[in-house]
């Protein structure tokens, strides 16, 4: 069981956190992690997480078999094979295919946290996979959600309160006492809840809603992606 | 009534806000914006937030009738007139004085609000008179929380969220829901939240509890002062 578990609402405040020797939990409910999650679960060898769309063009150029996946503004780069709708990452599609993926906050996440000894990716569609991983940790825990530029977001802090409240008698910081408190407030709706935060009613005004239902999912998958070196495998 | 409602959770998160134009409320329960609002109350004819000892003593060597005042590590700085303990700021002591400040986090939110067109001073202890004032205001509103270095802290975010709650039908980011949340659930108990928060555990620890009560109590004054200029005055 981790002996403490802190919770940074956004990549931002990062930079505040010592991340050396600790495991982080890297999550962008809507969509990053959810679709990374669901790629990984459908076959896809590694996953790139790259900041810009030209750093994903320059790498997907060097390397056979790959797809290029991501959005900007909520929706698909022009050029890119894939958005960044889990509804998009079939079997189909993205088995035994590597993925560079760039998406708005997601990757920014990701990127910030390499200084820590050990990154999983977690989402609801893996909640029971990624908490099973956690159980084991035994140092510091932190659970980095990727908001909105500069800001908190809702749904990343549902899913850091869902691992916080599943890893019991393990000391709270502030913001997981609070990650903790809005899970237990919304965990009979999750769907309700993405339905109603900001990113959410984004989606669903640029056509999207259908990927809120997707990603309300609890454990849909039973894996526990790691970024390694830069890239996400199961 | 505002058009709208944000709540920023520490400083390090305000550069991404635009304030200009905007209504701010700066908060830091534990003590800086308790302390100020005591101190106004108490007949302090200004308080001038600075960021370090060094611009403190400097200043006050200008000003007569000077008193100053502030804390770093959450205790009174060498050769200070007045720590940071709102207890300390009595009307014997502060009355028709001027008052130069600095403190670890508050002023530093202070600091960081100059772009906003009218910056209030909230704590508990004028949540009334605050809230009176914040009804009338008629575009948007921030409440800028001073959390720890680069950390949210629950008790800001529940003052916070008390501003929210009595400020009804109001567009609110999901920052300002979770703040409403917070409130929501520790309103019956300011103390019990106060003690079990990060930042009062550690005052408690170097003999300072007796603060949390004082810091706890709701509507004990009536002003809500303004920072103008950068001097803050009824």
């Amino acid at each position: 069981m981790p002996t403490s578990i802190d919770v940074v609402f956004t990549p931002d405040l990062l930079p505040f956190s010592d991340l050396t020797g600790k495991t982080v939990v890297v999550t962008d409910i809507l969509r990053a992690t959810t679709t990374i999650t669901l790629a990984v679960a459908n076959g896809a060898t590694a996953i790139t997480p790259v900041l810009t769309p030209e750093d994903a063009f320059r790498l997907a150029a060097d390397q056979p078999n790959t797809l290029i996946g991501g959005e900007r503004g909520g929706v698909k780069v022009d050029g890119f094979d894939l958005g960044n709708s889990p509804r998009e990452y079939t079997q189909a599609v993205v088995s035994d295919r590597q993925i560079v993926l760039t998406t708005t906050n997601g990757t920014r996440t990701l990127q910030a946290c390499r200084a820590a000894e050990r990154i999983l990716v977690g989402s609801f569609l893996n909640l029971r996979a990624t908490v099973d991983q956690l159980a084991q940790v035994e140092g510091e825990l932190v659970i980095a959600c990727s908001g909105r530029e500069g800001g908190f977001c809702t749904e990343d802090t549902v899913f850091a309160g869902a691992c916080v409240a599943a890893l019991e008698e393990t000391q709270l910081t502030d913001a997981a006492e609070t990650a903790k408190l809005l899970y237990q407030t919304h965990r009979d709706d999750l769907l309700g809840m993405l339905k109603n935060c900001y990113h959410g009613r984004s989606l669903a005004r640029i056509g999207l809603g259908e990927d809120l239902e997707f990603c309300a999912q609890v454990d849909l998958v039973d894996v526990a992606p790691h970024l390694i070196d830069g890239r996400i495998t199961a």
